[in-house]
């Protein structure tokens, strides 16, 4: 997936791509969709889940760091991850009047698989993110269902769609059509390869204002003079042993991708980036009272901070070309990247 | 309410008591409380809504700050207060596994008075406080419905009870009966009066280590070996001008209440702090741009933050001294204070 | 100053530039240098003063916030900036080991002016920034001296010099020759005219990475393999009435800037923005206690962040326009930027 | 030290306290202090140099942590703490005018340890906190020298004062004679026995406030209606294996500690709190660029906790017992403890 070689929508990398060059190279990922659309009922919205390791999250929890890049907005969970370093459920990615449902969805989920929690041990913290998608879908109508979440968690899948699918089906960035978007990069550590990927649901950034690998790209539509109300949520996975501390400061470098495709962190939206890796297994019960942690020595992370601001930049602009025309809510019409490129 | 003149459960106090010694002494701010009681099905939760005004909160918000005193927990909307300094919801309490229900409902109720919203205004901020009272309630079985907090938000008065009622039915503080308490103090800034006022939901602490004003209470109780799967939250509102960064100060001396009542913070323990003014409204449509607002000069604040711990020590000692001997789920007998002073 | 505007080292912009094109179009705003340069003895270094306003600083703070963009830094004062939200001293950028003699002769300075402080009052918080310019002064012979800060300080005008200039002379920056840069834009919040200014001492980045609106610049030279020890120091002024926690919100879009140029905000870059406001001063004294703030309404601050980012992007080019080559200690060269474009 | 068995002065413990019941119980920390006092100058101040290890500590850095319980000071390097979780220098307390003086020492210090510092390596971060003395001090005369700081490092060693010694020589505490204390705590985690040592300079509150074991204690002094200009410093060791993270959640139960002594963290009271654990050292060149690191697990943190709430409360209390009364400037008296218990 990813961007075509020969096409105006190719950001140059420096870093080798995985395989896929999806947030799925990094083993063990898995992201699951439900699109719900009907033009009828004016739904134009979904479920994206993502599963950072296929076995029990909350009894393995991944050492996780959140970046609240600009805090406009609802996500569930959060407070946690930063207190504890850690997450023990799926990241859940859905619209913004939807969390509710979600939380509720992803709870089931786990308490199905643990019977413990709530009984002879604390309660479970589920991470649900959220864009508003009210400039195309009946947001209002809260039409996503726990079984849509529940779906979405089935649907897990190493390969997934990007564009207008899942959460992003009713996303709108820089004034056109945005949705789900991943890429994925190889960096070194000493000698030794790992993968960073990232998946991300555009929801953000002015019309006009698109920048693709530097260039500004004329988007020739008519200035509707709408209030950016917009939001982008950004997952980054990793196979590097990096602990809670450095994958906030992963999280944080979300934000050189975003500026470079031309966003500014405008007031509105709510941009959240949250990384965890794989290779920091925390578990729930743990005997020995002391766990064993690695760490890339911090003056390695130069490679990885570029490689993330690379992925994110070509995700963003991965998510929009994988984008088709929507007609939405209020005969509100939102044209894919393709018809300008 | 709050305690008696003549009992050990008293707390000296610096500040003059406001008139009920609630939060509701703060003008214009309401509780209402649903309590779920059911011995057959093991259910003992409930809601406790809080509202800042009598107003529209959307369309008038209130000026607010969070401190996250120790994050693990589950409550929602934090985020947003950080980053825009306000409140515009009501604030939820509950059980930890409500938290998605509590949205959707405090979401529709939102919904139903502001057309606006999704359509052709942004979307709205759910603040949602939990505690998890699955030592007393079958919090597994997620008994609170949506209508239950809407219900607590019809009930919404100046009078309210204090102890197992509300969110506070199930809760477990010091290893007793734990609840709902609130306290209030009148502060002087150059000789003008204000209030501030704080109501909390006690879940947390170790049982030996209850301090009542400073000193030692033996609850002759087996040790259970149980670990502390608490957490408190704790609400303050105020008439003082205050901004966001000084309501943030502000809720951050809730600590120094907790600390003197016996909680070391502990690791499992969600200890949220959230402080709000209702003389700083931040309307959500703005004609001129600019907003006047009024703010105490930081020199000012020793009192408030002073009073501010004497509420919350009071108001912890409240929410026990109210609260009678609760039998729950899987036998578990939490007593109330009163049977050990 | 800036950039001029037929050459390939201009920025597009959406804003209209300030008169100067410099922080000092915000009314009050001035900036003072002293250079050290001395081929014999290796000293490439300098110090840097901007002036908020033009009055005693103590007595009326200016409002203002701080973001941490990449922490990996020594900068002093920033921790009572963001508990008090103001700065009550001039900000000094120097070198890393000069913060000692900074804070020692700012303070001397501030003495001087108020014999209340450390006697009759509290103490102040002097707020000293700084870069490392070890690879082209001889940064362990710490030459910049008491004397040089109060240099500096009594050398604030309106007119300043960019380029490798003050606490800029040994800069580095995309391993080319960085320095002082500074840029201004107009905004407008309902109809009335604001500018918003930075200026910058830009010693970030790695070579090869230089994007000038955009578009990568080659500056081909041999790969040194060195690590980045970089940094940038970022200060924006502005006379919008904003209040503290906006100013962290505009501090935190210098990033934007950042990422645009190049930037991945490197390990060891110690990057750090500091906003302030002249239109919210804040007294050391407050007789009636409370104080009349006005805070442009968080709907309107699209406009601000966006001409943030353009104006940091700019500063940053400008800082490397102006900068002409330089030979340094252990015989090391760094290009001015003319030399490539 | 600390305090004595039968003596008002008693803290009841939960925890075992460590040999010397001081923070250099913690095997390798040393303690070193420089007095200064001349009742003619009106001199009555000092500095406190903390070794939280015995070898370079530039390349073989403690894993540390901050928490700012109120940033009204003037600390320098917490930035950096926060950022890359290490300290990488000794910590020196001193008076509020003296930082720069003090970064300056100990920079001299490491750097004459390390020649790679600002030359084929980055800088280095120098930690030096402190609380203002202009109570009883010429604080405007910054009388402390850069040779009595590095006095202050030679003196340090594993046996040390308690009272007005060192930094602590001219600190008002309660509106008493505040100084030096330290104590310390044995924890285990699953049977292995640790140490948690604390040290502060005691220099906040109220006349009053103060409270010994949860009791008030009466110290008839005429008020003197002066304004809190206080501050604490609290550095806590230990050899408990945590990360940056988990030593963040330690130092802010230092807050417990001040809270139950009487504080209410003064709106002029720079409360700052730093935990370093010397069980996770991080070289600061690593070959293979992964380090190995341990971690108590989170769920094992509750002893430690209140351990540390033991600790900072017994360390206040040792400060004000060791303290003898001290004559300063403007004819000002503060009396020892003793004399009122």
């Amino acid at each position: 997936m990813g961007l075509p070689e020969n096409s105006r929508a190719k950001i140059q990398n420096k870093y080798p791509k995985g395989k896929k060059n999806l947030i799925t190279d990094v083993p063990g990922v898995k992201v699951g969709h439900v699109t719900l659309q009907d033009d009828e009922k004016d739904i134009h919205t979904g479920v994206t889940a993502i599963l950072p390791h296929e076995g029990n999250l909350f009894k393995n929890k991944v050492t996780a760091g959140v970046s609240v890049i600009n805090g406009f907005g609802k996500s569930a969970g959060l407070v946690q991850i930063d207190e504890l370093g850690t997450i023990e459920s799926p990241i859940i990615m859905t619209n913004t009047f939807s969390v509710g449902t979600a939380i509720n969805a992803s709870l089931r989920y786990i308490l199905a698989e643990n019977e413990d929690i709530g009984v002879s041990t604390c309660t479970v913290n589920c991470v649900v993110t959220e864009c508003n998608d009210g400039g195309l879908n009946d947001i209002r109508g809260m039409h996503v269902t726990e079984q849509d979440v529940l779906t979405a968690l089935d649907n897990a899948a190493e390969d997934f769609e990007e564009g207008a699918v899942g959460s992003g089906t009713g996303m709108c960035c820089m004034g056109i059509k945005g949705g789900i978007g991943s890429a994925s990069r190889i960096v070194k550590v000493k000698d030794k390869e790992f993968t960073i990927g990232a998946i991300l649901m555009s929801n953000f950034g002015e019309l006009g204002n698109l920048r693709i690998d530097g260039q500004r790209i004329p988007t020739p539509l008519p200035k509707t003079g709408e209030k950016d109300k917009g939001s982008v949520i950004i997952v980054l996975g990793t196979d590097l042993p990096l602990n809670d501390r450095q994958l906030r400061r992963v999280a944080k470098r979300a934000t050189v991708g975003l500026g470079r495709v031309g966003s500014y962190l405008g007031n509105g939206s709510g941009d959240i980036a949250i990384a965890f890796s794989t290779s920091n297994i925390v578990p729930h019960y743990c005997e020995g009272g002391i766990v064993d942690m690695k760490m890339v020595h911090d003056d390695s992370l130069d490679c990885i901070f570029e490689a993330t601001a690379e992925a994110v930049e070509e995700a963003v602009i991965s998510s929009l070309y994988h984008a088709e025309t929507v007609k939405g809510i209020r005969g509100k019409v939102l044209y894919g990247l393709r018809e300008f490129i």
